[in-house]
């Protein structure tokens, strides 16, 4: 089966879809003058993006795992998760703590949801 | 293919089952005052019984990450988890230190295991 | 659907194959009087050869998660990683700062791959 990359690069790939599921690459604010909702915002967003391009949306999230600076602004980042997760598809979530791999990072999530791409295989 | 969601809130789901695969959210303790070993034990109970509602058990696991909020206390959190783990079929495992949401919360476990629906499937 | 186990033991198994997609354990270097340079070559030759175990290689790659024990280190982890990937076929990426198992460990990876096992299922 083939193996689809999107926004690839030498180094990685923003997001890569196999046999019905896609795989995205950590994702990280590109503006790092916000605050850690504003950082979540803009992470969500690149999400949405690269869904979209991947052929799915936040519907068919399965997993996340989210990466914060600093848990002491845990309920900041989960505000902005909660305004944006779609509340009937909820994926399964971890959250911990870790420094990124810029300081001004606050917030970094990796996710993995189901494409469409199934439906003409099975 | 559809999406199963178990206890699934708002925020998150507690798993969600997708092409023969099932996501767990990151498990942690309900009673803080235990130590590590007593979390590990009721963080893997909650595995049990998210791994039952999703049709499977730990005999099909795929994969573990472990979350330690102090290193120091990984033979006490992998005594317990040896007494648990099938010995015959045990998952690829990688085991990390992070502060996690709650500072009494010392260990947090993520599964991805394989479920039976795929039995139907190919 | 058949579950493969490779380099099984009674805590954890190295690679864990199903469904077309294989799982890794963390790896962690062998010899720890490295440098993260040294080190992450290390892990990356560990990966080679679990996946050749698997029946894949690096050139199907779905998703790394790299750990750094320190990320003042991250360039050099990356300069070693760089080499390593095949620059047509890289996977999604997260980098995150981690204590490891052992305090020697300067970096741990941890993979997803598709594995060519589908051809004979879809």
């Amino acid at each position: 089966m083939n193996i689809d990359r999107m926004k690839a690069g030498p180094r990685m790939s923003m997001a890569v879809r196999h046999a019905g599921t896609v795989y995205l690459a950590g994702q990280v604010p590109d503006n790092v003058s916000e605050d850690v909702a504003g950082q979540t915002r803009q992470v969500l967003a690149k999400i949405d993006a690269l869904l979209a391009e991947a052929g799915t949306d936040k519907s068919r999230l399965l997993s996340a795992t989210i990466y914060l600076r600093d848990m002491a602004t845990f309920s900041q980042m989960n505000a902005a998760w909660d305004a944006w997760v779609d509340p009937n598809n909820t994926p399964a979530r971890a959250s911990v703590e870790a420094k990124l791999a810029r300081p001004e990072f606050m917030v970094e999530i990796s996710i993995i949801a189901a494409t469409e791409i199934e439906k003409k295989l099975f």
